[in-house]
């Protein structure tokens, strides 16, 4: 796959979205002496830099994995995925190579703590700049060429570097009605208000979208309209909204209309063109992605189809709002905290030029660059694997989250009496529409149970299968307890959940999630199946569907 | 040493200093859930974590050195500190010992990457606190017992959040007319302006603090009096101001009227609680307090008669504002970037307990927590040093600084015919004031100058030997110019600044460090001592040499 040679076409500006935050703060002063910076042969007696012969690490290094540690598909042996992953670990036998870092590169442009532990760019190390534009020419494939690439310490910082470049005080920004809670409080010390769009299964919905715009009265609101967006478009944080079909195997089984995503990313991608409005994607998870669940019957003739090759692995991935962006209003933000970890506090940025000279200028002023630790020791692991050994890695990474996804779904199948059914167009739990529906009712009952009219009765929990990301987004049916109406659904939703912890469970509260509370839509569980143990992930289910039958009963 | 067991008085409470962007941001939600949080037995299916177990980092490790590799007094050895610092490194010589930090403690609280390298508090790791606790009670000695201590990712990142925190749009922050450019840079896209207050050779002085908030008058200046300050205390950056008086042979020998800089401080605290101004003290050169310097026929009997134990040496180290601070009004920043190294982007605040909520309010929805990778390996050094040997590293390295300061300025005594004077009460360069000043002079006319008119008429730059910190702040003496007064003294400034880098040397221009530019003030380089190799500084001293005396005559 060839890059776009494609430039961004000079008649688009979009530098008026800049915040007056951002216009406010100046471009690096004594432009015209910064030619003499770093010219080989100047001894420059300029900067505040201590010596790297003080610094007291002489070297340092890690064992790392192997790319293909993990097996490119779930593994159905009969031992299991717990097993396996058990004798992996607990007996060491998982191979590693080993990393390291010296004080003084042995080679003119190695990797070395004299330069990595320095105050360096804020825009990252070329070494790490160069891998970010190998994952936007591979994996991404802007629209156009002449995008940037810059560092920061993790999406979270990401994003409010992109709001203070793009937002003023009083001002809204378009995020989906169930959205990462942490975004939307990051913007609230600035005056900066989320303005909920409605999603369905697939996430934010476009025909939402152009009804917000196209009506958007700005007196009525006490705001004028939007001009940037907030998505989590894989694995939608917390819902894990749908991003793929399922094959048609399973359409006929489980499933109903569903669009590609890239359809939906297009339509809304096309609006915010029309309404001129710059898309923060914040992809945190895009290398999570699991693809539909198979109930157990079915899924080892599902995986044995799969073709695991390279290519065909990065051709599966949904594409990013990058792909379609012919006019760099998308200012994406990857991170490593996923693909390796959340300690390496780092990512990048994608954007327009423009954009990243601004973002940039910020950097300087607050968090600078990222650790040169964990810049040294990332590139020093990317240049050991290859870059084909990162992709690999995170194809065997995703299929450890996959058998993970697949394991808490099978515990609800076995504490539950499961059943599926696809949900009409217009549902009054908007993100299940047109998605097959996983309803959940009590287990000893289910011999009893025929007609509708019990089951509706009946029901416990609903969920749709997350088809990415670490998180089981659980609706209850408060409506079946003895007090809903009398009590309000927060109330009863948090009553439930300290019963749960009593009982020894923890799961995320639904309504910190929201980015406007809103009662019909309120009693939610976030369900992560990241990073418990195989057993406590068993145990805590089963706990659930005790205390949950009990709870919907008194 | 104990610590002082006083608690912050009741009475007190600084809270409506917090600024508008700080107040609107939340505390953590659904906080009668958080005692849930991390209950030991419960099953957390809450947070999105990832699994330790794909972390492809299977251990960290690194060579470091040991706490006494350098000297505790600068070596005097016929060989000089260029041929022993080649010894060290070029030769391998220096010992190391060895650090490694495991995916899984084998020790229960022992450090490992499945807890570093996971998500974490934003306030740092409880070993990281645990360090920054014993240096305040070990060394800085707050004047109350209930502190806080929490991480931020340098002291630029930590300055930005202290603003944010105290500072609302269109205020004002005090500073000396000479500053850290970064620490400016970084409010103005929030419309927070520098208020400058005058210097002398030790800093900001507290006459001119006084008046100018006693005589504040908010319509005249089209601002509320300032009730922040910024400050930069020992190293003070660009101009090294003075932190101690030279000792009593010193003082006959070369320098004036000298008083503690602890007097000074204590002075300035005391206007603060008057006029109610929260101080932030901006500490990076805290451990690079290298003393007076010596003209070399003095140097080794002054290097003799020093206790270079433990204790002395602590007690040797001027008080941080902390040991005044009866009232929680100081917010200290400390950072690693000259102890360790700038990669670690790590360092703490010390401060009041309700400052410290809101700054980890901040930091949970921006950076977050310093790097895993960073506060592992530097947890694990502090570890193996244990914290007397962290304290004799930092005095080893204020030693490696000393030698350089010695020896940069030893080149000028070499390049220029150096002359010392001690410059009365009130002078026009106010931060020279008391202090014992070294102007240069031509060396080639040295024999003919006897009289102090033409002394005067042939100086060339004059400085303060600095006490701490990394540069020489040079006052250029470009009055000499042919074309001074017709062309802006800046410009001057910065012709030669082009003529110095043509001809190979780079310097930190003078303009860029300055609260407000003052055509008076004009005309100063700030030189690093720190990083340059010596023959590269013994070299860019040389060409400063030459094409000073060049540029003043043309």
């Amino acid at each position: 796959m060839t890059p776009n040679n494609e430039k961004l076409p000079e008649s688009i500006d979009l530098t008026h979205h800049l915040s007056a935050f951002s216009k406010a703060r100046p471009t690096s002063p004594l432009k015209d002496l910064q030619k003499y910076w770093g010219k080989p042969g100047l001894i420059s007696l300029a900067g505040g830099l201590p010596s790297p012969e003080v610094f007291p690490f002489s070297s340092v290094g890690a064992n790392i994995l192997l790319p293909d540690t993990f097996p490119a598909r779930p593994s159905l042996s009969a031992e299991g995925p717990l097993s396996w992953l058990l004798n992996l670990f607990s007996s060491g036998k998982a191979k590693t190579t080993r990393i390291e870092i010296p004080r003084y590169a042995n080679t003119p442009g190695g990797l070395d703590l004299a330069t990595i532990l320095q105050y360096t760019l804020a825009s990252g190390h070329p070494k790490l700049k160069e891998f970010a534009k190998a994952m936007a020419d591979r994996v991404y494939r802007p629209a156009y060429s002449d995008y940037t690439v810059l560092a920061h310490v993790g999406n979270t910082d990401g994003w409010v570097k992109a709001v203070m470049t793009l937002c003023n005080p009083g001002e809204g920004v378009l995020a989906s009605v169930w959205t990462y809670p942490s975004a939307l409080v990051a913007m609230r010390p600035y005056d900066i208000q989320a303005v909920p769009v409605a999603m369905d299964g697939q996430g934010m919905r476009s025909d939402a979208l152009r009804e917000l715009l196209a009506n958007w009265d700005a007196e009525e609101r006490g705001m004028a309209r939007p001009h940037v967006m907030y998505t989590v478009p894989v694995g939608q944080n917390p819902t894990g909204a749908v991003s793929r079909p399922p094959p048609s195997a399973c359409i006929r089984l489980i499933t109903a209309s569903q669009t590609m995503e890239a359809n939906r990313k297009k339509e809304i991608y096309d609006i915010c063109v029309e309404y001129d409005v710059v898309i923060v994607e914040d992809d945190p998870y895009y290398f999570l992605q699991e693809g539909p669940y198979y109930p157990r019957p079915y899924r080892a003739r599902e995986h044995d189809k799969k073709d695991d090759s390279l290519q065909k692995y990065i051709d599966s991935l949904t594409p990013s709002y990058l792909r379609m962006d012919y006019q760099g209003r998308v200012i994406r933000l990857d991170t490593f905290s996923k693909t390796v970890a959340p300690g390496c506090r780092m990512g990048w940025f994608t954007c327009n030029p423009k954009f990243a000279e601004r973002l940039e200028r910020q950097a300087e002023t607050s968090s600078q660059a990222p650790s040169g630790f964990s810049q040294g020791l990332v590139i020093s692991m990317i240049e050991q694997w290859g870059f084909d050994g990162f992709i690999r890695w995170t194809q065997g990474l995703a299929n450890q989250y996959t058998i993970r996804r697949d394991y808490i779904i099978d515990r609800f199948a076995e504490e539950f009496d499961l059943r599926v059914g696809v949900v009409p167009e217009k549902s009054s739990i908007d993100y299940f529409t047109g998605c097959s529906v996983y309803t959940a009712y009590p287990k000893e009952r289910s011999r009893l149970m025929s007609e509708k009219a019990t089951l509706e009765r009946e029901a416990l929990l609903s969920f749709v299968p997350p088809t990415s990301g670490m998180f089981l987004w659980v609706k209850l049916h408060l409506e079946r307890h003895p007090r809903y109406g009398s009590v309000p659904t927060k109330e009863l939703e948090k009553l439930l959940w300290i019963e749960l912890a009593e009982a020894g469970v923890l799961f995320g509260p639904g309504q910190i999630f929201a980015a406007e509370y809103d009662e019909i839509a309120a009693g939610h569980f976030r369900i992560s199946f990241s990073n418990a143990e195989f057993n406590d992930l068993k145990k805590g289910i089963s706990i659930f569907a005790q205390v949950l039958v009990k709870f919907l009963r008194d």
